[in-house]
């Protein structure tokens, strides 16, 4: 018992040191690409690289864990958002988050695949398009989106959004780009 | 005189030859991809693969050729719908053709490129920037497309709807895709 008490401590304290290794790997990825070295992330961290090898034996180790990571929240998200009072606005909602959320992703996909790991494995399952399933059934039930599309139409603008919102130069441009599409998927600007 | 007379039929004749092959050249690129080789082209022309090469003395030449005449093409319709009556419609027009226009004109870009040819010189100076300016405006002056958007969002959206018509896998999903970016481009969509 003693043993397992004296451990516990330890445990936690080594989880949170994870954790916050992972939310600074996340940001310094998200603010430099996915060039960013270990020992980058380990000094915005403030600890040394040794520690960051405990955690995350390698490179592909640490971006592996930010891309589940950043699958769970969007997971966690839909699944919050599945259950909301206003499904028009939870609809929208993760649209948008999931535009913001995919250039990255696909970064560090990319850069996955190349390093040879399985990303479609690492991904444990999560798929979009189940996430929306529910969530664009919900609003157009609710009457805030179209009914006259699925979820096809759905992925083909969502991958369409993160394509625009790339190759626009501004925030306000890239905010007013995301802004039509959710304002065409609306049931008011149905013209069908 | 007599020369010009007797050369003017030919010359004429010559033209015909050179527009039919770069038709047939244009359905072929289409049909089977950039890779299509001249010989096909003059099997498809009912032609002899020397009357292509008189024409075209390369299969580069023959692709630039269809370049050109395709963003002769838009430069056309574009200039055209200008003045249309229903500014609104014109404008909804030209971003339908320039999406479906899109993926076929970049694939022969891509293997211009490829092939050591200066694209942007052979454009010729037209940009769809441009021609979208005059129509984004008369539309919006026409109360028909929503005011809070400018050409850095419709070259975004363009980019986008193409992306997303490539990924969307029938012809139905496809169109419905593009329409829901038209729905939100409407003045009456405008939430802002």
């Amino acid at each position: 018992m003693s043993t397992a008490d004296s451990a516990r401590p330890l445990r936690a304290d080594a989880r949170r040191n994870h954790d916050r290794l992972l939310e600074v790997a996340d940001t310094v990825f998200a603010e430099r690409g996915v060039a960013a070295t270990s020992d980058e992330i380990a000094r915005a961290a403030g600890v040394g690289i040794g520690t960051v090898f405990r955690h995350f034996p390698t490179k592909e180790a640490l971006l592996t864990a930010v891309y589940q990571a950043r699958l769970q929240r969007l997971a966690g998200r839909a699944a919050e958002l599945a259950t909301a009072d206003d499904p028009g606005a939870a609809f929208f909602d993760y649209f948008r988050a999931v535009v913001e959320q995919y250039g990255q992703k696909a970064a560090i996909a990319d850069a996955l695949v190349e390093a040879g790991v399985d990303v479609r494995a690492e991904a444990g399952g999560f798929r979009f398009r189940d996430a929306f399933e529910v969530l664009l059934r919900r609003a157009q039930e609710a009457g805030a989106v179209r009914r006259d599309i699925g979820v096809p139409e759905l992925i083909a603008l969502l991958v369409g959004a993160t394509r625009a919102v790339e190759h626009a130069d501004t925030e306000p441009v890239r905010a007013r780009t995301v802004a039509i599409v959710l304002d065409g998927l609306r049931a008011s600007a149905s013209h069908a």
